[in-house]
């Protein structure tokens, strides 16, 4: 893997100290020139179901007004008022029953004096009628008490024929849904921006859109690099270990909503590399490798990306002023100018760079807000007894009313402490110790 | 689609009160008996991403130690300690570099007295050798200061030979990761019950796990009722609407965490809902309809479904003390008793339904707890003129800073601020009316 330099226990003297040379990027300074470089997607039409969670990049407005016409709210008769005036249970308005309005009726009947057409839900109002009577207000056409349902048309095809006692009256425009009172013609339905979740879908659809303009969600190849990895599942040779970074990269980029491809691992080598990733830039609007970006002979994503230039793109190997994630890498290859995140190999490292710089570049190319992950201010269960000056730590916790308590050791290795945590404690650059009890921001992870 | 009867304008005398026959159930007696009907799926072992986001039935301990071997932490040179005691860049330590340990690496050299052997970060620590110098504490064997990086084994293949200036001393373990250090063999790795995010992937894959049993998603056929629906995208004629509950209750579905397959919309007709649900039952774990389900002659949801027994089982409609949404079906049905839900018709209605009930059903099938909307108490912006007595309403509303304003008439047809809303308003069965600035409670729509 041969990856990131973080340890546990910081020297009094930094490495790079002693070096004297590279300069450390802030964590924000590397989070705005990658979000700097991100252009959301390009938009495209989608159908609508595969358009949700997607952000619209065109007003929508109402082409017809809904509800398309007036109708019924109930169940019931429609009829007009001034035939129903006073009516009661002991002394009912006795009406001809003209005909039945199904839900999608074309053809309508009209409502006479002393008539009455019996109604669904959502049938269209028909013409001369005025007003709904709900079915419970009636005997239902029986001839006997109040009714409290009515019969069904396949048991009593005639049941829209006969006479209905109407027991109580209604005012003009009762139970009835004007045409236009939900959207008019003309009216923004939706405004570019939105994000199309389950009630907005169903705006679309209920307006008569088939399909959107969106910007689509991403496509990410994932790729984990080193000759030590091998598939789970597979044996172990000696000094082999199990390719973990490309599932939970893999798993990262679809939970920020990305449609991710898990390339898997790749050896250590700059010729494998580099037509992997010929190979996979075609189905990419982003590529996230794991390993390869440290100070080791055989660190070779540093290696063959640092090399690209003109129509390959460029990619900047820098070290940050964080633990863990000192060494990343970030740029753009191809002649589409694909961004690439080369990340940490130690599965901490890559995790929480992750976290911090891939999530928000994957929703800005989707137009969403970068950032989505909520910081609150929590106590520290316990002392935190030593945090490397001049670098921002990212510590792994479990947030619980208000209290953050560290899991595991900050070993970049502990896979297992990582699995335990539902948050990360950030203990700021200037900041070398944190005693218990005292407030620190936290990063509650989803 | 003679759906629902919710209207906006409450009667004096409600008409379940007028016919005086059937009970109103509440709530939350609608949901417990949902509830106590659902079994969460059988487990099935699935590979490691496409169990994401599913609840582990197993209990999965570790078959071996991870890591499996003392590896380095650091890109350097693995020594005895003894041989660095008292270096400093004035008077380092000279030591015969004896080869490459990279990561993967199975055959390894013995770091005998006086030698170093360079190794790479996660590579197995060579038999002799106590410690790692991090290659920025040395020369880099270059004969020179202090080295930054180790120069790239394709461009200098004799790097680890020759001699390495060592300019400070380390401790025995410096820099060395023990086997076992991030989770011992035997040890737990994840409990049974434990959701697979990105780190619990991450987890499962380094232990070398490629499948798991967790229970699956469920998969959810999603139809709509009524013979006045037409295709989004297609012409209206007089009298139609188009279908938007089977997109929004597809959306849905996926959203609280379903595969979820929407049929369309499903005429009026007996005949044709049952053999569509016959056709549909085979790849369903559960049904959701909309429509249907009210009073009206045409409801054929309510028809069809309320004649099954026996082998096809069975499905109760009942009336329940909340607006919207007061009419709803609930049972199994088929050999394998699918869970069925027959939602109103009316898009609002619709809606609340299947937050309020369906939601709770999906993720109680996969094993999760079934609620996890947060519900917040917040001050209602603007007086609610008038709520039914013995009715709990919902009303929809944007929620901000502690303050939720009723967004949109409560109309159950109304989709546009449906469409606006985040969140639903709760006022109580025995509150008919709330005063702007009262406290009430608000669920949060995710």
């Amino acid at each position: 893997m041969s990856t990131s330099a973080d340890t546990p226990a910081a020297p009094a003297t930094a490495p790079e100290a002693a070096s004297g040379a590279e300069r450390l990027w802030s964590v924000e300074e590397h989070l705005e020139d990658i979000l700097a470089k991100i252009r959301p997607l390009e938009p495209i039409e989608l159908q609508l179901l595969d358009a949700q969670d997607c952000v619209l990049v065109e007003d929508v407005t109402v082409p017809a007004a809904l509800p398309p016409f007036d109708n019924s709210s109930m169940d019931g008769y429609a009829v007009r008022t001034v035939d129903v005036e006073g009516a009661s249970e002991e002394f009912p308005a006795v009406l001809t029953v003209i005909g039945d309005v199904a839900a999608g009726s074309g053809d309508l009947p009209v409502v006479g004096p002393g008539e009455a057409a019996r109604i669904m839900t959502g049938a269209p109002l028909p013409p001369g009628a005025e007003a709904v009577v709900p079915v419970e207000w009636t005997d239902g056409g029986t001839g006997g008490g109040p009714a409290s349902a009515m019969a069904a048309h396949s048991a009593a095809p005639d049941g829209g024929s006969g006479e209905v006692r109407v027991h109580r009256p209604v005012t003009a425009r009762a139970h009835v849904r004007a045409r236009g009172s939900d959207v008019a013609a003309g009216d923004l339905a939706l405004a570019a921006g939105t994000v199309l979740g389950p009630p907005q879908i169903g705006l679309l659809a209920a307006i008569g859109r088939a399909s959107v303009k969106v910007r689509p969600r991403p496509r990410v190849v994932v790729m984990s690099t080193g000759s030590e990895l091998v598939q789970p599942g597979e044996a172990l040779a000696p000094g082999r270990i199990h390719d973990s970074n490309s599932f939970a990269l893999t798993a990262c980029a679809r939970d920020a909503g990305a449609i991710a491809y898990r390339v898997g691992a790749v050896d250590d080598d700059a010729a494998t590399l580099r037509s992997t990733l010929e190979d996979q830039l075609i189905r990419a609007d982003a590529v996230v490798t794991s390993g390869g970006v440290s100070v080791g002979a055989y660190d070779v994503v540093k290696e063959t990306l640092s090399e690209l230039a003109g129509d390959e793109g460029s990619v900047s190997f820098r070290k940050l002023a964080m633990q863990p994630g000192k060494p990343q890498g970030f740029g753009r290859i191809g002649r589409d100018r694909v961004p690439l995140f080369a990340l940490p190999g130690n599965p901490v490292s890559c995790y929480v760079s992750f976290e911090l710089f891939v999530r928000p570049a994957i929703r800005a190319l989707m137009g969403l807000a970068p950032f989505d992950r909520e910081t609150v201010r929590a106590v520290c269960a316990e002392e935190v007894a030593s945090s490397p000056e001049g670098r921002r730590q990212f510590l792994r916790a479990r947030y619980a009313d208000g209290t953050a308590t560290v899991v595991g050791g900050s070993g970049s290795h502990l896979v297992k402490s990582l699995a335990d945590a539902d948050a990360l404690i950030v203990v700021p650059e200037d900041t070398t110790s944190v005693a218990a009890g005292t407030e620190v921001d936290v990063i509650l992870l989803g």
